[in-house]
């Protein structure tokens, strides 16, 4: 079994994905500084030269780690185009939030701890954000030009969702449902406080 | 002159106020594992004996630059109680605006580089904002108990003032009043779709 190239690929695909899961909750847990590749192979059960050999070092496992937390989560709140559009919000938000409470150490890792580290991974973090912005604008416009009130409005609101989620995680006060219509209800209040009226509305 | 205490105590305050403009600049342009007491005191004009002297070392000196723009914006956005409840917001904000154009670098250092910094430093941006969230909770419901919801919106609707302002600051497309009157809109927008009514409204 063990010359079965399928099987070997295999295991080097979970032993990988057990790696990037135990340095998002060494990120989740610690700044980045205070990490160090043998608390990673250690937690993941591996040789230090094991993670070496698969990501190269520090730096570029810890690259590793958000990039795919950040993919993750893209391909996890993928719209739904056979919704109507006033429901795909609800229902990205609704995976987003399953996301959330899946991978708190993953989210944590992406907005919480990236935001300090180096130059490449704060790139990561602000093109995952970008993409998510033109995902919510093209949902709102369907493509159209945006006001500049509208997109900053929304990229302001994206950040909102982060610290709502981040303060959520650490105090879920509030049940699930009622977080999902608070950011569901808040995003329509914003665009609409922004002056974006949708094409053919009353006054528009 | 140069013997009298007063004149030399403006002298020492002058020249911190210059090492910590000088380490916010700093602090902005570069990843705070990338700033070096060398630089901080060659763009000063001090020697590095008399940047250690004031502070201590590195980590206590971003920390006192962080705290001093953490504090400069508490003190240049305190609510006026002689306004009406529904002025004082928008005076806050303007008052916030005139801090953001004036210290572009100082705001960039409190929330954009100060997140990835060590313990210290994050706990004073993260004081910060929790003093902004309470002066603004205050501000709606008058010291009166917070409804969950209404907290995080508020909690939400500040991260979303640093991700409009940071971005404005790269890409000021829209004028300032205008700007002002987003920020306004959304936070009354953002308390309303979380349910908050004020006392005596119709339907509270």
């Amino acid at each position: 079994m063990s010359d079965n190239p399928g099987r070997r690929r295999l295991d080097v695909e979970t032993r990988r994905r057990e790696l990037l899961r135990a340095g998002a909750e060494l990120l989740a847990a610690h700044p980045d500084d205070e990490i160090w590749i043998d608390d990673v192979a250690r937690r993941a059960g591996v040789s230090r030269g094991l993670l070496y050999h698969y990501f190269g070092g520090k730096r570029a496992f810890l690259a590793a780690v958000v990039e795919d937390e950040a993919g993750t989560l893209l391909a996890a709140t993928e719209p739904d185009p056979d919704l109507p559009p006033g429901q795909q919000l609800r229902a990205a938000l609704d995976a987003y939030l399953t996301y959330l409470e899946a991978h708190p150490s993953g989210y944590r890792a992406l907005y919480l701890c990236a935001a300090g580290s180096d130059a490449q991974i704060r790139a990561i973090v602000e093109n995952n954000l970008r993409r998510q912005e033109q995902r919510l604008l093209d949902g709102v416009t369907g493509g159209a030009p945006v006001p500049e009130p509208v997109r900053l409005a929304v990229r302001g609101w994206l950040a909102s969702l982060i610290a709502i989620c981040l303060d959520w995680l650490g105090n879920p006060t509030l049940d699930r449902a009622s977080l999902c219509d608070l950011l569901v209800s808040t995003f329509a209040a914003v665009i609409t406080a922004a002056g974006y009226a949708p094409p053919g509305a009353a006054g528009a």
